[in-house]
């Protein structure tokens, strides 16, 4: 599904990426990433790491770290414009006891084979 | 600047929201906005708002409200993918004594004329 260059292709990457958090499955997460330098990851609260060496090095620390959320995504929406799409959703976060909402941006590009997730961006939704 | 094909021709772009934002110059802000029922807008903090008049409403609203931000722009980066782009940044905002930092995201697409601004994604960076 992932291959496919229309909007429910990008409907399925983005769901590998929540699937792969969700289940804190690192070769998931892999698999979704584009292996790329100008790959960038804003995890909320904190600034954004650039290039896919480091933005894998800190999802393997929050898998290792374990208590994976459990997280409900609501008001997906998204807008292609050819081989570059993004998706906007809000992210409701529920993780031992506590609950957050982020919002996220995440822009796929497609190369002719699949998409890529090419920059996660999630803004904590304050109180 | 901004109708350039090219890196310089997005952070041109890029800069003119900004000038617009310091400014509070509604004016500049609608000129660089693309007028679209997908554009997306998340201010700090805030669940995103969609649509061209919705954006707008939320913006006239900051600017009549004044105290307009002094906004450091920091470690900008573009990424262009044909006529999309993207930027990155860190907005270092000061405003009534307050200092605070936000990492942004902002899409542009160029339409073959110039440069329009179709997603501000603004992340709260926390303590």
């Amino acid at each position: 599904m992932t291959d496919q260059l229309s909007d429910a292709g990008v409907r399925a990457a983005n769901a590998q990426f929540y699937e792969a958090l969700e289940a804190g499955d690192l070769e998931l997460m892999d698999d979704i990433w584009a292996k790329s330098a100008d790959a960038v990851c804003a995890h909320p609260g904190r600034a954004p790491l650039r290039g896919w060496e480091e933005i894998r090095a800190s999802w393997q620390a929050i898998i290792s770290g374990g208590g994976n959320p459990q997280i409900i995504i609501t008001e997906e929406e998204v807008t292609m414009r050819g081989t570059v799409a993004w998706v906007t959703a809000i992210e409701n976060m529920i993780s031992g006891g506590h609950t957050g909402a982020a919002a996220a941006l995440n822009v796929f590009e497609h190369d002719g084979r699949r998409w890529w997730l090419v920059v996660h961006h999630a803004a904590p939704v304050l109180g």
